[in-house]
């Protein structure tokens, strides 16, 4: 390497804006390509799902995180290949980039466990799309019961079921009630929010199945207590428009969310051989086997920590594995030998609702109150910029105290989704929304 | 009338919200439809267009609105026709309803004066969608040009053409040119953004043609100032993708906006003959000659005050007229004789960026910074809803102090800007844009 290296970074979430980061004065270029202009803090995008946060509250452009670093170039583009022989990464529209290093962290999107049929019925979260897809989705159920009410005809039924009890399916459940309960109690004439229904189901015996045991009880009481009914051992059977069957029960579902799985990045099978959740089997170090100069991180790689365990797909260890990889690549120019990845579990935070929480820190178990207080100041505390932060304190403030969701936008082509003449038609048109 | 009476309004803008307020404890019902959930504050949604404010940020749920006034049904739905004499409202889904009065307030879109095909080519600004669906081509342009510069090819060219130099011309031409030469500055390395041409073009001689000649004189200056290139007698002839022609002169085009002419809502069709700009002639108290009940104000409404000159399409007239129709109404069911409505003139108020507006309070012209001042004290006040008011002001703030633009989000299908291949796939594109 007689130029300066080159180190191309595919992904802007936790663990390609950390790899960047830590080469920030680095002797390399970086170029840090992601088909997105802006990094999302998923930890809070239900949130914006639950019209409680706008999109821009806890998305940055990548570009403006990176703004200072003068050794880094961002490209807002698609990597659709990779020649890993060649050093090469190709984009969208063909062109190829050069590369001494290779930093993949595309991340992951939700799964259906081979039902993509599922995927428009019951949509995920992932994205600010996603959210704001299903923000419109909840607030439009509301919009849909009262218009029929008001036109004399019986109104909608008012059920919300979310598939999946892990965090994201735990924080959803209780906005939901939230939503149901507080903020929309007097915005409608003809219809009673308060009588909406929320169903949490979750194939396994408990929610929040990663935490322990104990947490998982506290959640689903905390659950039970805000109204959310919670089934557990629920296999989801069908999804179909307004209709969600777990075994023996149809469940009527205005709206249905996805949070029950998710599967890395497809341009993991491009790199190599790949586990049953699209994750890349690495090396210690998070580097591919064949090739010692492509590091694979975050959700994206399939890695064991001491215990045999494999680490959770979670913002920590993306973040972790992100400086590491940058170190390592840092130790390779200066003539160092390769360190292995250890991960610092720096513990576990879910929140249910307004005062309710769980958290584990160590050995430390904790839920409602406190756990809420930790988790409101550790979400603050990792926000990326000081303008976010600022306006998220904001919204909070504003929101716990008045209970209203400043970001209640039903927004994109309405026409599409009014002018529904029969439950048939509203099923057909449920399923485009 | 043996029942109460029941008050139907079409439209949720600034005429038909203020009819519901100033009905808000009359003994009559009302109804008031809009095909939007949201109530969008028009005169800082060119903020939202540049990325200096989220959609929430100035938009309110309707229904949040007016949650305290009991006797108001706010139903999400679009009305498609009327029976005036049966006194009948048709909706998207063949629902009917039946009124006493009328008040039909569904304000203006963009006129492409006969030239429909520029639409997709050049977005107006009227809607949500319309100002996310701009911010999202002008943070494209300069992605696209950095994004060709790294893959080697030569960069497409940055340049804005703005085609109308009314307010909203004037705002986003100040807007643009700010966010070259500042907020982007440090963010590219292959581009300098602060080389981006911004080009403002008039048809008539001057700028804020329906403002007082000083003004325009004052205006044209402070934007010159700025760096934006005012072409005044400029008719266009000719809009392509990636290109504007005005009279002899051909103006590349990354992105071109239309603010060059409004058209009112098609409903006006609906009730009456119409004038040339698709206004509804109305009586001095802004009903219809054939039916008193039926009144139409706002932007859809054509009426002249005592020297003949028709009333503008701006927010105060909507909002007196919307008051004052109501004050009809009430009369009416007290048995008092009509009044004519009379506008009340408080002034006019243009920005054109950092410290640099003008503005006309009563006989008082003045232009900078404290037309500026007054600017930004007068649309926090009329803002509506405290957390907006709360929350806008700290985006300011934050962004007066730091030139950063928050809501710097490209969000949608991004797959279809991506991937071109040759200047011709980009000018296809860009019209799919």
């Amino acid at each position: 390497m007689a130029q300066t290296p080159h180190v191309v970074i595919v992904g802007g979430g936790f663990g390609g804006l950390n790899a960047a980061q830590a080469l920030r004065r680095a002797p390399v270029r970086v170029t840090l390509i992601d088909r997105k202009n802006h990094h999302n803090f998923q930890p809070l995008l239900y949130q914006v799902a639950s019209a409680a946060l706008s999109p821009a509250d806890i998305a940055v452009p990548i570009r403006a995180i990176l703004r200072h670093n003068r050794n880094t170039v961002v490209v807002l583009s698609e990597v659709v290949g990779f020649d890993l022989d060649a050093r090469k990464v190709r984009l969208d529209d063909g062109a190829e980039l050069a590369f001494d290093y290779l930093i993949v962290a595309a991340g992951a999107r939700h799964s259906y466990f081979g039902h993509d049929a599922w995927e428009p019925l019951a949509p995920g979260l992932k994205t600010l799309e996603d959210a704001v897809e299903i923000r419109r989705r909840i607030l439009f159920a509301y919009e849909l019961a009262e218009k029929r009410a008001a036109e004399g005809r019986p109104p909608a039924p008012l059920s919300f079921v979310v598939i999946g009890a892990g965090p994201t399916g735990v924080e959803l459940a209780g906005a939901l009630v939230e939503i149901a309960r507080h903020t929309l109690s007097r915005d409608f004439r003809h219809i009673d929010p308060g009588t909406a229904r929320v169903v949490l189901l979750e194939g396994g015996p408990r929610v929040l199945p990663a935490y322990p045991p104990d947490l998982s009880r506290s959640a689903e009481e905390q659950l039970r207590r805000l109204g959310v009914e919670v089934r557990l051992n629920a296999m989801v059977t069908v999804v179909e428009p307004g209709l969600v069957r777990a075994g023996e029960e149809e469940i009527p579902a205005a709206v249905t969310l996805w949070a029950a799985g998710v599967a890395a990045s497809p341009l993991g099978r491009l790199l190599a051989p790949t586990d049953a959740g699209g994750r890349v089997p690495v090396e210690k170090d998070c580097s591919l086997p064949s090739h010692p100069n492509v590091f694979v991180i975050g959700d994206m790689a399939s890695l064991h920590d001491a215990g045999g365990n494999l680490l959770p797909g979670v913002a920590p260890v993306a973040i972790q594995q992100g400086i590491a990889v940058a170190q390592n690549i840092l130790g390779d120019l200066r003539g160092r030998p390769r360190r292995a990845f250890l991960y610092r579990d720096k513990g576990t935070l879910a929140t249910i609702g307004r005062a309710a929480a769980v958290a584990q820190i160590g050995k430390l178990k904790f839920s409602g109150l406190p756990a809420w207080l930790v988790w409101v100041f550790v979400h603050l505390l990792w926000l990326i910029g000081f303008r976010n932060k600022l306006v998220v304190m904001i919204e909070w403030m504003w929101f716990y105290l008045s209970y209203q969701r400043g970001p209640r936008l039903i927004t994109g082509d309405i026409d599409q989704w009014l002018g529904q003449r029969t439950p048939q038609d509203e099923r057909r048109t449920a399923s485009s929304l």
